[in-house]
């Protein structure tokens, strides 16, 4: 398997990105690309090229994250986040993960490899692993900021898809983001979506509400791509607190040098900060066009592009794109 | 300062709310009405009635949190909200105090106070305590699933109003929740309103996105009772969890005989705790309309319902409604 790697995207690329992506081809059987700057990828990783099976495909351009994302792929064709999209178009690679300008990754997906026939509108699935049950999958995490209901029958669909592979569950709870949990609650966008997702065959246990999100009561989450946004995010910066008082319990556990009793260890609080950490899971996946791409967070480090890779290839393993283009969508009319 | 409780509202009523109505005529200088139903209310607080200044209006209905707020308000006149809330039009009490069905208090509030003349949509208040820098103000949060471009810059000078008294900020940083803090992120009706406030004399930041909620870069955010209603769930599942190991780390600290150096504590992880404690703060304010009403979470306990007592007094003592009866409002035409 191939996985190319998007090695000048995100805030701490090239390091990082090349970094994690050495960690990756060391660890999973994977062949690596790395898409970018030769020369600069040359002086950086050459010398573990040859060992790992690591290659370079050069992209002499870059896509900066303030750049509008329709107008920067038209213009730099040449950019890693195109050539990368085209290597998987073109069967070289069979994932490409990105950590750049999560925008211009999916317009260049929808360009490049186009659409799931039945699909209106590509997702991004973003899994959330803190609640001690098991991982959520979301969607959609900010692809789509206006949706109709139709579109998020479709998340649900494509979710179900996404978390039945990934997460082994054979019919995964499909829960409605809502402000109530009553079948009357929720926005307009909200309540005739319900209303739709009722008819289906999915596993739709109704409308859930933003504490649900964390206390193990669905597999999938079903919402707009702005309040998906909005909702990762409020839980990151919860998390990235939790740790910044997790590292002053450190400090203070070792001044009492009581190491051998490190209370917030032992109480799981660790656990539940590695799992508030959005670096645990790498990435999240486009869900809905033809060809596996993982979007990195933009501050993704090492052990994130390592973790990105993998779920890469877990996506790939698990032949998820082949199995969205083997569903059965529900076609719903654009007035929905 | 006489104010009214809702005796009947919420899981625990009557027993935590009268306890938590005793605790706040003990501690704040406040003459306490209890509403609901005489007997039942007798019984409980009777002894302390004569003693603490407080006294029971009669409330003979009761209204569930399942039954539709336009419907119960329409047809239970003698309920707990609608008594309580007529207590205030009639100026027999400054401020009421609910934590029952939120969606009747509003209409209730509506109906038996009307709306200050130029605001559009009253909306929730609610104060969110997590970040070390301050408390933020978040509207709405949950009166309006959905909303107009003009609604939120309503929602911003009702804010404003409020965290300058409340917080006693001279000129509160405004910020639009958002999926991207550029000015061309965001769904439909994000855009229009950023638009419009860029227009206002408020000191408007911008947008910003879920992980700024708890980082202090802003005093009141503004968004739609949706949007806003998921995001306070969200926070609050996560400060449930929070606590839930919280205690497990207490109960290993004792088991270690490390009472004396309760690293937790020390590590600021209980202040966090406590902060991420819907309890501390004890109610949302209804801005907008012409009294004081506080919105009780629904699982409110003494302490909570004591805070939320403590709430009302600071709004009636700043006279919030008063200063909001007389800002200026810019009126918006109604297809904005």
């Amino acid at each position: 398997m191939t996985i190319a790697v998007d090695a000048m995207g995100g805030e701490y690329a090239p390091y990082e990105i090349v970094k994690g992506a050495i960690k990756a081809a060391q660890e999973f059987n994977t062949e690596i690309i790395l898409v970018g700057k030769r020369d600069v990828l040359y002086v950086q990783a050459g010398r573990h090229l040859a060992k790992l099976g690591m290659s370079i495909v050069n992209a002499s351009e870059n896509i900066d994250f303030h750049e509008s994302p329709v107008e920067a792929i038209q213009s730099k064709p040449d950019s890693s986040i195109v050539v990368g999209t085209n290597l998987v178009r073109d069967g070289v690679a069979s994932a490409f993960v990105s950590a750049g300008h999560s925008g211009a990754v999916f317009y260049s997906a929808l360009v490049s490899l186009g659409k799931v026939e039945g699909i209106e509108r590509p997702a991004i699935g973003s899994i959330i692993n803190m609640n001690t049950t098991g991982p959520v999958l979301l969607l959609d995490a900010g692809a789509n900021a206006d949706c109709r209901p139709g579109h998020l029958v479709q998340f649900a669909q494509l979710g179900t898809i996404y978390a039945r592979e990934l997460f082994g569950i054979d019919s995964p709870r499909v829960g409605l983001l809502s402000n109530g949990e009553e079948e009357n609650k929720g926005n307009h966008l909200v309540k005739a979506s319900h209303q739709l997702l009722k008819k289906t065959n999915l596993n739709f246990i109704g409308n859930i509400e933003g504490h649900d999100i964390t206390n193990g009561a669905v597999d999938v989450i079903v919402t707009d791509g702005f309040t998906g946004n909005v909702v990762l995010k409020t839980l990151e910066g919860m998390g990235d607190t939790f740790l910044k008082l997790r590292h002053v319990g450190r400090l203070l556990s070792r001044a009492y040098h009581l190491q051998g009793h490190d209370l917030l260890l032992d109480a799981g609080l660790s656990s539940l900060a590695k799992r508030m950490d959005y670096r645990e899971y790498g990435g999240a996946c486009l869900l809905g066009v033809n060809g596996n791409i993982i979007i990195a967070h933009g501050r993704s480090q090492a052990t994130t592009i390592k973790n990105a890779i993998g779920l890469a290839k877990r996506t790939v393993d698990r032949s998820i794109t082949h199995k969205i283009k083997e569903g059965t969508y529900e076609q719903t009319s654009p007035s929905e």
